[in-house]
């Protein structure tokens, strides 16, 4: 396999960090940039991962020990310090640039004016800063970015959500019918999402006018913590939110059985949603850095995703296995109550990817994770208070099943 | 009619100057929002407007010398100082919000990394930190934004462009077809129009989830300089760019053929674009903004032009009324080298809209504009010296016809 020069922005967050390892230790040289604001926003909330994640000097030293491979880190916001990154692409001159480095958390997104305001400079200003300077160097790198289903919305009209473009026919004059191929119609739920939404059009331009070679990974929701590499020194260990803001449905759920809290599931549970372990997460990076892919003039756009279940049916699997009560809590969202998922994964499929799924993986992760660190649990961090609106009532107990 | 409270962002400039005196000459009542970023970009190019527009305060003065009516004037940055922009709008409680806050030329938003991070960055952080400030302070305040036709791009397959929506039908299974109305497929052509494509998703979000009330105006060419407000005082006079970066195509073929230079047209000229008289534009938006407008958790989006030319065609125009020659020049732009182009303009018309034609307007331009103040022109600014990509050789004349 041909070794790449890889930059990972945002390489010590939750998804950044596993892949960087993942792909150090595939051979692969890695810079990672991060400013470390996923620590100050913790640090600014009092809230905490559950697992006591090292600081990221101590987290490079260790991988040094363990694997001999050295990573080389610069703290460089790509939203605010351009010329530093610049400067940064132009010595590593990288053949691929991954790119985690944006506000990644829906609730924290719509919590005040102030953290949506962060979401959309951070995330906008990033992403275009990094575009901008690709092409004004000239530099021929990879950009794959992590984008999100939740682009796509949840119409619930029983199409099958496609990998990135859908074919419609536009009635026209005389009963003719012309077909195009367009981006799929963007319906995001929170700021957040509307933030990656807002990227496909930066991509659409940039892949268009300035030639540059993107692919946007559209992922489900993350679960599981740890991977191969994270596994090999307690220093290494990924992190787990499990707080209202960053803490995502399952994790949550495991949170509240293992302290034996009742699982706290928002409006009736029939919100469907799409699933992935991080340790396919880091695969599937793998796969889209590693397969050769030619310039089009359009964005590649991959669906990163093995399986959907409803939020109630996630809440099931967790009650059966802990015996812990579920809760029906008002939602504080602005969603659809209930709607179905069908979307399409095929490209990273037909690439090899063996998923693990939820009924194999969710006791090691109750066992190794939720137990084995539940000392650790701030439970008064567990219910979601932000709300999609002002009139909302969160984390309130409705009724119990 | 009902006196609305009315705060015009960017009223300092080329559109917001002329809506500001004719809302006030209406009796609303105005408070303008500008930095002088449009000016502050003039000293720095070393471009001038051809008119010799007063400062500001000069301006207010005279408007108020000549229709007694006081504007109101706060140099705020939106993009930059959110909490004096949030204490501004929770002092003034306006009615309607008329947002022209943005960078708003083409090629300057292809000049250089500088210019390209410039336009993104205070285009989409103006336009989220308006509505996240409407939403916070629960303002109940209309906002009606100049957007642009470039949003739709120019596919050429032949379909009329609808009022910003498209109906589409979606092949699915067991020859099923499902239905949807999709905000129109966005193909913008430059960095500036891309930000107009983003602003897009901004306004569908605040519409949906904070039920803002927002009224999407996609603009055509604008032409034409003076208004019937503009034109009570020398001091009110509007500005006439013709630069490079600024003038569009039409007021730099009014100024070539004043200068004697031959008409500059990009490629063979066979683009079509969308064009509207500035005196119009401030009737549409008038009519936006007096239209009672409830609120339906969707945008409104109108299409704001009244005519449709090839550039070869408007250079055959101010040729015939001229004698000027035309030179064919390669196109620095990266665009399609000929384009159809039909629009719907259904709203306005039925509005009551009685537009101006180029064919009857055009004289006037040229003598009380172009050649009244032909001695300002410094004809090096003229040429186009912004490329779309870096290989491409700008203002070079390929042929004369």
């Amino acid at each position: 396999m041909n070794k790449k020069n890889i930059i990972v922005v945002g390489g010590d967050g939750f998804c950044g960090w596993p892949t960087a390892l993942h792909l150090s230790n595939r051979g692969h040289k890695i810079t990672i940039i991060d400013n470390l604001s996923r620590r100050n926003i913790d640090t600014h909330m009092g809230t905490d991962s559950l697992t006591p994640i090292s600081p990221i000097q101590d987290r490079l030293t260790a991988w040094q020990f363990v694997s001999g491979e050295k990573i080389e880190f610069a703290n460089i916001d790509a939203a605010l310090e351009y010329e530093r990154l610049a400067n940064l692409l132009s010595r590593v001159r990288p053949d691929t640039i991954i790119h985690f480095g944006e506000q990644r958390a829906a609730p924290y997104s719509m919590k005040g004016v102030h953290e949506k305001r962060y979401t959309v400079d951070n995330n906008i200003s990033a992403t275009h800063n990094l575009l901008a300077a690709v092409s004004e160097l000239g530099l021929d790198a990879h950009i794959v970015h992590l984008g999100t289903m939740g682009v796509y919305g949840y119409d619930g009209d029983g199409i099958e959500i496609p990998e990135g473009y859908l074919r419609v026919q536009i009635p026209h004059d005389d009963n003719k019918v012309v077909e195009r191929d367009i981006l799929y119609p963007s319906k995001p739920g929170s700021v957040y999402h509307m933030t990656k939404a807002m990227d496909q059009l930066l991509f659409q331009f940039y892949a268009k006018n300035d030639l540059l070679r993107i692919t946007d990974l559209h992922q489900g929701i993350v679960w599981g913590t740890q991977t191969a590499e994270t596994k090999l020194d307690i220093r290494l260990i990924n992190r787990f939110d499990y707080d209202g803001d960053y803490g995502t449905v399952l994790n949550r759920f495991l949170m509240q059985a293992a302290v034996g809290h009742p699982l706290t599931v928002h409006g009736t549970g029939g919100q469907t949603r799409a699933f992935i372990h991080i340790q396919d997460t880091v695969k599937c990076i793998a796969l889209a850095v590693e397969t050769p892919f030619q310039h089009t003039g359009k964005v590649r756009i991959i669906n990163q995703m093995t399986e959907t279940h409803t939020v109630a049916d996630l809440a099931k699997l967790v009650a059966d296995l802990s015996n812990a009560k579920v809760a029906f809590v008002e939602n504080p969202r602005n969603e659809a109550p209930e709607n179905d998922l069908r979307v399409s994964n095929r490209t990273f499929i037909d690439l090899g990817l063996k998923p693990i799924t939820l009924a194999a993986g969710l006791m090691e992760e109750t066992k190794e994770i939720a137990l084995e660190y539940a000392g650790r649990c701030k439970r008064e961090k567990i219910p979601c208070l932000s709300t999609w609106s002002k009139h909302q009532r969160p984390g309130v107990i409705d009724k119990a099943a």
